[in-house]
Formats: C-alpha cells, structure tokens, sequence
C-alpha cells in the first residue's frame, strides 16, 4: 500500500482538464470529453475514489478496444410529459446519464415529477453524482443501476448473476448539507475485499460467505466465496428490484446478459439506468421543506451519542466535507494512479503528464 | 406459545366481514369499514399476521379513546397531474392510503407517472397491500411509511428517535408471482425479539446491539438496546430518507415527533406515506416487459443453489403462495388473538362472535 507521504495532491479542475484531453485525445467530441471529465472528477471530489479518475485507464481500453461509441445518437425512443425511455447508443455512460439527467430535471420543472430510464449506456461513475443534479433545483432525485459486473448470487444461491446494484436519493436542504444517500445493496464493495486481501488482513463475520453459506474471513479465497447482500433476504430482494427497475424495465442487461467490464472490453454492456426527479413544491413551499430538513438533520445529529462516537453523520454529510476539503487541498492520488496516467497521457502525447 | 392444534382456521370473507362489522359497530361509515376490512383482511392472506386482523383490538382501543377521526375529509390540499398531497385529516390509515393509491393510479393512468403524499393519517397495515394495488393496471408501485413508533438510533447514537421504516417495490409480471418486496430497513422487527423472549431463545448477534454497541444476544435485556439496521450505516441512511421522503415532504411526523402507537391512543400520529404508481408502457409495451420479467424471474429461480437449499425465492413469492393456501384452507388465528376478538364481539353486541 502506498505511504501517506507518497500519495500527492492534485487540484480538481487540473484533473478535469487531464480527463477531457486524455478522452479527447481518443477521439470523444470535446463535449462529451468535458461531460465525462466533469461527473468523474465529481466522483473523486464526493471521495469516492473508485468512480473517478481511478476508472480512467479502463475507459480508455474498452474506447481502444472497440467498446464505446464515440460519437453516439443519444436520443429518447419513447417519451411523454413525464417519462422517457433513452436510447444510449453504446456512448460513454457519463454521457447518457448526463443526458438523462438534464432531461428528467426539464421535464419535472415543467409537470413536477419524471423518471427517465436508458438502456445501450455503460458504466457512468458514482451514483450520487447524478441523483444530486436535480437539487440545484429544489428537485429531489432518485438514481438506481445496475452493477457493471455480477458478484453476487441470489439469496440461497451460489450463481453469480446478480451485482452490487446501488441505489442513491438526494433531497435538498436549507443551510445543512444536501442528504445524498449512495449505498450499493451488498455489506461491501469487492473493492473492500482486495484491500484486506492486500494488507493481509481478515474479513469480519458478515461480509463473505462460502459455497456452504459458511461465514469466509480469509480475503486469500475470496473467489471461493460470494458477496452479502445487506439485510441478508431484505438486501437481496432490494437488489433484484433495482435490476428489474434500472434493467429490465428498460430493455438492459440485468442477471446473466450483464458483461464485466472489468474482464471484456468488447462487448456491449446495455447498461440500464433510471433516474427520477421531482420538485418539492409539489408538497410544500420549497422555503419551509428545507427548514424542515434543516430541523430534522440537526435533531437526528444533535442526539445522544454511544460513548466514544465523535459524530451522528447525515447520509451525504461526510461526502459534502470531503468536497469542501478536497476543492481546497486537491485530490490525493497514490503513486500507483498517478504513474498509470502519466503513462497513458505519454501514450497519447499529451503536454501535461502530470508532473 | 400456541401449540398447532389450537390454531384455528378462519375463511378469510369470514374474518373480513367480521373486522367490517366491528369497525361499523364503533362508528365507522360502511364503506370505510369495508375498506379497512379488505386492507387487513389481504395483509392476513399474506402473511403479514401482525398487520392484520391483530390489529383490530388495537385499532379499536384508539377509536374508543378518540384518537380516530371517524369522519374524515380525505382530500388533497395540492395537487397537480403527477402529484398530490393528501390530507388524511386524522382518518383510519387504510381510508386514507386506500385513497390515497386510487389517486395515484388514476394520475398515472392519464399521465404514465405520479406520486401521491400523505399526512395526518394512521397505521396503515401491510406496505405490499398499498404497493401491489397499481399492479392490476399494468403498473409499478411503490410505498414507503414513517413506522408508528421509534425503536432505533441513528447510527453511532443510544437515543430511539427512528424507526422500522419500510418500503415496498411491487413490479408487474406475466404467468409469475408479481413481484413484491416489503422489507423494514432493520434487521428484525420489534415483535421477532419478543418472540425469543418468550421462546426463552437467545437473539443471534447482528439483531441488537446494548448502549455500548457491543452484541445483545438476551431478549430479556431487549429494553436495555436497539434495533440494528440493515447493512449497518447503509440501512440508516436508507431509513433516514424514507422518513424524509414518506415524512418531511408531506409535513408528516418523523423524528422526536412520532406518537407511538402501541402506547399513547390519544395523540394524532400525523403519520406519513408516499405512493408511486407508474405505467409500464411508458418504456415497453406491457406485455414485452411482463414476458422478460417472466424470463428473469425464471433465470433466478433456476440458478444453481446452495446445498440443501429447496428453492430460491423472489420477492413477493412466499406471500403469493400464502395467498393462495390461506384462500383455499383458511387464515390460521392463535387462541390468544381468538378470544381477544370474541371479547371484541361480545362488547359490541354482535351476532358473529366467531364461535
């Protein structure tokens, strides 16, 4: 693991410009490269450091090897006041779901509520990044896909054919920090697993089991074992709506059709998702719902707390400081990220190599 | 506990005109005791067995004690095409969410999408009975409450000011079960550590957790802890947001302001709920979608299981098979929960005495 002396700092809006040129440099319109570019360092600003610049290798191969289309016709296929279905054309996930987003946002200013749904997109970054979109709009948002990749089996099963589908509502508030909820339904990310693998660490009782439903702690046979859902039969039955609401009810991909793409660069990922947003003023004057928000948020973190807990964190709280924190400081990236960009931008010839 | 032979089965119109007539004889309009009789009544064919005819007793105590409006103007105080805002003015929680549904799927007939609120209403059963209603009209549903009562801390706090908040997802399907998830976002509910209580069993850990955050395995202590949520700090964050989306936004309670139920008969509950109901037909015709729902459903329960594991399941599966049991054999009532309703009966005079 990298040194915390090793890890280095970026600014956020040099590693935006880094993302459109690289993506650019590939051949995505400069808008689009600008689109991805914003969502992602989005993603590292919220601190979630496995959606943003982190996934910008990866892009890039699947662009190389074919996967992507880089100059999509992303276009509603069938639409009403307040739904449409979005075509994605195989183009950047960031793309379509920026897309998507914009147009759920216009049609709830104008009716008070949409849901978009899209299939043919791709992996489009953290979920939170989108169902926080509508907010700057009084809007509440509401964001589900489904996982680019399957690690999970159904509950009493020992087939992988389901991910780790995450959910992510967002809802405006007055002086307190948005609520952004961003929550995958399995205890943790696979992520989470190679990370105690390297540092050769054991799992807690609760994250893996075993082909038995045997509780697996050793990281070393992860692959042994399978992911839980959250809740157990709760978690797993959160997680196959999600697909059937984010996938199937969109023509997606969703149980055996999804394609890893983490493993195959090729094939195209229909990835589904759907995204609602609706104005608060359906309900209430936008003024007083947000002091209501404000009020509740400081009853909840304002409570008695366990004995050796600092803090009661709202959903979205700790994202909102590490923004805060990171616009000012820059994004930490460790050394392993930064020498696999600098080889991609040498790759490309580009003028910052981030030095 | 009841040993199985003293269980004693009931035709289900039986017990729903025998709920009807109680709810009749307190005051309530026929047709309003019809309604809440269907509601509870299809909570029992469920499954659900605490959010049915259970609850009459109960649910009488407050009529009784005046803390039902027996009359209630059930209106919306705004509304537009795709959303309303529904005052329950104090009604029966099944007057007001029966309402309240017919609402939002009339909306989403003309419109494709709606989003109905609610506030100053009442307990209202079983989640799925709400969320399943749109399923008829070819249409997703989806219902998320404030519970009636708070048993659960925010996450890294020892004060209840949160509870078993659930929702409900219910998806349209074609010659399979209709799926139909009703999860709380806690591990148990409340009643499942009474159960081991009085079985005289110990709680597995991950169930409840004591003022220090350590495990609590004895139910005896049960009063000395809490309720965990589902996957730890993701299902507090899920539960914050049902409170706020099925709470806040409707000027409904939540927080330090929710009456419980199960103890004060007297104060308004101002209770919470939200229903969406969308057609699927905005995104593919019904009968494509109902067949790749089939199609999915299939491909789950097919995978491979787990050693001795009989069958997988979907969400909403068990209840449907329930359904179809309890309509043909009956809906089994424990003799503590008989004699409570033939006392029930007795008081009010009634011919059916459930002899």
């Amino acid at each position: 693991m990298a040194s915390v002396e090793s890890v280095r700092l970026f600014q956020s809006k040099r590693l935006e410009t880094f993302i459109a040129s690289v993506l650019a440099a590939l051949g995505l319109p400069e808008q689009d490269a600008a689109v991805c570019a914003a969502r992602m360092t989005e993603a590292d600003l919220r601190g979630v450091d496995t959606h943003g610049i982190f996934r910008l290798s990866q892009y890039c191969q699947r662009i190389r090897a074919g996967g992507i289309n880089l100059r999509p016709d992303v276009r509603p296929v069938r639409e009403n006041a307040v739904t449409a279905l979005v075509d994605g054309d195989n183009g950047m996930g960031q793309v379509v779901m920026t897309y998507a987003t914009r147009l759920a946002i216009r049609k709830a200013s104008e009716a008070g509520l949409a849901w978009v749904g899209t299939f043919n997109g791709n992996h489009a970054g953290a979920a939170a990044v989108y169902s926080t979109m509508p907010i700057a709009h009084e809007m509440i948002g509401m964001y589900m896909t489904v996982a680019n990749g399957n690690h999970m089996p159904p509950w009493g099963g020992v087939e992988r054919i389901l991910g780790t589908n995450p959910i992510s509502v967002a809802i405006p508030t007055g002086n307190e920090p948005p609520i952004a909820l961003d929550i995958a339904s399995t205890v943790v990310a696979q992520g989470k697993v190679k990370l105690a693998a390297q540092k050769g660490e054991s799992m807690p009782v609760g994250w893996m089991i075993d082909r038995k439903g045997q509780p697996l702690t050793d990281p070393k046979r992860a692959a042994e074992g399978f992911l839980l859902p959250i809740g157990g039969y709760k978690g797993y039955g959160l997680n196959v709506v999600i697909g059937m609401l984010a996938g199937v009810l969109n023509g997606a991909a969703f149980g055996r059709n999804v394609v890893d793409f983490n493993k195959d660069f090729v094939t195209k990922n229909n990835s589904g998702h759907m995204i609602l947003a609706m104005r608060v003023d359906n309900f209430q004057p936008a003024d007083t719902f947000k002091r209501e928000m404000d009020a509740v948020i400081r009853e909840i973190r304002e409570s008695e707390r366990m004995e050796g807990v600092d803090r009661i964190w709202l959903p979205g709280e700790m994202e909102y400081h590490t923004i805060r924190e990171r616009l000012k400081s820059g994004i930490p990236l460790p050394p392993a990220v930064v020498d696999e960009l600098k080889h991609l931008a040498g790759a490309l010839n580009l003028s910052d190599r981030l030095d």
